[in-house]
């Protein structure tokens, strides 16, 4: 069986190295700069723990860089030549920071990692890059050993799909903690709300959010928008929040109409 | 039994009278300006149609008027006196509205209802409010009957609640509409973002959002935020409002903090 080095020791590395066990692939070395965080993930998967790039393992079909954005720049200054394939999980990174080996390409999966949260992996999609031909075929095959959502996409469309969970993901996340916010400063059981997240996301995924549109803002109910402005008095980017988004709601179900402000 | 007269015949009147028939109330008639309407409803729950409010029955024991925010004051004028409880079931329309009746209160159910898809009322959370405490009492009564899930709030705290379902529900729909848009504009398939989508509500469900938070502002990688603002280059407004939620992110996390911009 094809034998796997993973670079990285963080989140997106540990559900990628466990899918990749289950998947009947030998792991043979995990690489962190702690050496205790390289230990934890390697006892897991019977791999070796390395903390130096210079010792690592020639012979290997992939070589895995998991690590932060701003931290692929120096691993891939510091790793020695390879002749197996060396890819990148970052969604953002361009193929291009690898063409200091001859076989590249990525391996973006395309989910939230959060510690201590089980995923699925044969659910996540997973994007997929390569230098050349042959280098993108096997690298399509690695990821289907993983997942059954397995598509190519070019640095520049990898970028809008990140920018897109940027959206769909982050910025939710977000609106459900100012919610939470507004919530608790009034006392508020923020479990209320619950019900509601839960719909919301259900129609999302049942029907086109276009056609899911509800709210004062789809209605144009600026009396209502103007009393819930008044309400976020107290925190100014709130209020600009809700402002600007109302707006944007406002401009694309009734185009060319005027927003108060 | 007691005996319900419902004013209204769409979404939430809809829900809600079914609700009520499951849990052994009578319905005795149902209003609505358009006859066919009320007839619609009236026949599912064997109740008399009428689309004229001087026939009112008069000896309901409660009026639940369950028409648009707008339509409110209407009703209210063209309803003649009654002794039973009178209760309209919006989220932003204070209780003084109904003052014109000795009994009045409001039974907000606090979902998003959409034709055609059935909801399950028992975990709906109602927000019931009265003006006195024996109605207060009655009511709470009532919408125990049909939800596990009955809070007494007043006007205010009711108001607080709907600007939170407009983050939480709204706005969260509009992220969703802004991600199918940039995937649509660059040939992606928004069915790639769907497991990420089900899962950021996940985490939201069952940990603190503001503990879930992940992303490029997040981690306050202005690098990758200013690539981001530039491929949104073509629509002014997702520019602005990706800069407006990463700069609150940022602020949330290091506060005190300079945001780019």
């Amino acid at each position: 069986m094809k034998e796997i080095v993973i670079i990285g020791a963080g989140n997106v590395a540990t559900h990628l190295t466990l899918a990749f066990k289950n998947a009947g692939f030998i792991i043979k070395q995990v690489f962190s700069r702690n050496i205790s965080n390289a230990d934890c993930l390697a006892t897991l998967v019977d791999a070796e723990p390395i903390s130096d790039l210079k010792s690592i393992y020639k012979e290997a079909a992939f070589y895995v860089i998991s690590v932060s954005d701003a931290a692929i720049k120096q691993v891939v200054e510091d790793m020695p030549q390879v002749q197996g394939i060396v890819v990148h999980t970052a969604g953002s990174v361009p193929l291009l920071v690898l063409e200091k080996f001859e076989k590249h390409g990525v391996l973006y999966p395309f989910q939230t990692f959060t510690k201590d949260r089980g995923v699925d992996f044969i659910n996540v999609p997973v994007l997929v890059e390569g230098n050349r031909s042959d280098v993108r075929h096997a690298l399509v095959d690695l990821a289907s050993s993983i997942s059954e959502n397995v598509q190519k996409a070019n640095s520049n469309k990898r970028a809008t799909l990140h920018v897109a969970a940027v959206f769909s993901s982050n910025f939710v996340n977000h609106m459900f903690a100012i919610s939470q916010d507004l919530m608790t400063k009034s006392s508020l059981d923020f479990n209320l709300l619950k019900p509601l997240i839960a719909e919301t996301t259900q129609k999302a995924l049942s029907m086109n959010p276009i056609d899911a549109q509800t709210g004062p803002a789809r209605r144009k109910d600026f009396g209502i928008m103007q009393d819930h402005l008044e309400k976020l008095n107290e925190t100014e980017i709130y209020k600009e929040i809700y402002g600007l988004i109302s707006k944007s709601i406002v401009e694309t179900y009734y185009p060319g109409s005027h927003f108060f402000s």
